[in-house]
Parts: C-alpha cells; structure tokens; sequence
C-alpha cells in the first residue's frame, strides 16, 4: 500500500525485525505510512540483553515501557521503569537501556522528528564516562 | 520539579484529569519535562464513550491501543484496533475515537511538535459529513 494513504498498522501488517539488542516492529516510519514528525517502533529485549549507551543528534526521544521493566539511564541518572512508566531523553542526550531482569522487556521508542538529518545514531558506549558508567 | 531537568515520569507523578471523553494522565508536556517535540497522554474512554470528530490543526498524531478496542476514524475509513495496532493521523486531518465495546479501552495519544501554533484542537463533530458518517 503507498505509505502515503496508510492510515492504520494492525497485526497482519507487522514485520518483526531483529538487531543486536531487540526485536522490532516498526509502527511508524515514511516507508509505512505518511509520518513526517513521529516514529514509533515497539521493541522486545530479552532478560540479560541491553543497548547501551548512545545518542540520537537530531530527534528526541520518549521510552514507554509496556511489559517487563527496564533499567533505563539518562546521561547519569536511572530509575527502573515500570510498565506505564517513561523516560523523556531530549535532543543529543546520551541514553541507554538494560534488561537485567528474568522476564522479557517490551517498551516504545517514540521519537520525533521523523524526518531528520544523519545519523540516526551515535554510540558512545565505549567513550568515557558511558563505559565504566554502570559498573 | 523543574521540567526543563526531569527525564522521568513515574507512578507517584502521576495526576489523572478527566474530560468529557476520558481519563488522561499526562507523561509528556512541556510543564512535565523538556519537551520541545513530543506530547504523550494515556487515556481511559469507558464503554459508550467516545471523542467525536476533530482535528488538530498544527499537530500529527498517533494512536496506540493498549488495552481494550478502539474503534477509530481517519476522515472516511475506520478500523477496530486492538492492543498494539496503529492509526497514523495526518496534521489537521479529522479523526475520532468511540467505544462501544463492553470493556473500557486504554490508549496513548501522541502527538508532535509539543510546542505549536493554537488551536491545539478544533471540534468538527457537528459539520457535515461528519455528523452523519457514522450512522
């Protein structure tokens, strides 16, 4: 269907797709529907995965947690996020996400705009001080 | 708090307000924490509840069900949307939400830029064709 006439993702829709730290469905993206200022992607992380520190220098960016929870960190402050809980992470701020918990973790990424300038992301988890931060 | 230094919002800051179409707690304002992009609020429509045709004439939304059904417009069509499923709202275009399932529906509303020009809403539910569509 052309992206531009899309006005609702379901189920029949989803195309779960797998990186190193989650799996996603993509919810809102141009390629899937007319979304100019917001993207939205559900992510799954499985107990003892993580994406570590990073951040996005053109968007920012909301955390929703759905199920599970997640130790969520924003540049050197965390808070352990339940279900209905959020983390708001500014333009450009650092930001990363743990599962250390025994159940799997699913939670939104909202972030906006969704037309943006390169790169959509930075790591920094091998910079001081988001290396040896969580130690 | 000072919003412009809160990265998260959790249960304890939580402050439901009712309208006449729902329940809202609100998790992302510019009163609430530094946002400049993205707004979020979680709202609860009982059975027989609905929020009739509208537009927000500087603003795109998401709606993202969590819990229950949602039987949503965009302009013409409509959809039942479950838990997880998506509709895309164009800036300024009509949609609305009714529930006239038996359970109370839980959804998040997002919408992008925070910041922009008034009116943040514009009520169309007594113009034609939409006072008659869902007939």
């Amino acid at each position: 269907m052309n992206p531009a006439l899309r006005r609702f993702v379901q189920e029949t829709d989803f195309t779960p797709e797998t990186n190193v730290w989650t799996t996603n469905v993509w919810l809102s993206r141009p390629d899937l529907v007319a979304a100019e200022q917001l993207l939205l992607v559900r992510a799954t992380m499985e107990p003892g995965r993580s994406h570590p520190f990073h951040k996005h220098p053109t968007r920012e960016e909301i955390i929703y947690v759905i199920e599970g929870r997640a130790e969520q960190w924003v540049e050197r402050e965390h808070r352990v996020l339940k279900p209905g809980e959020i983390a708001h992470i500014p333009v450009n701020t650092v930001h990363g996400t743990w599962n250390p918990f025994g159940e799997r973790l699913v939670f939104l990424a909202i972030l906006a705009p969704a037309k943006a300038a390169p790169p959509d992301i930075v790591d920094v988890s091998e910079e001081e001080p988001w290396r040896s931060l969580r130690r």
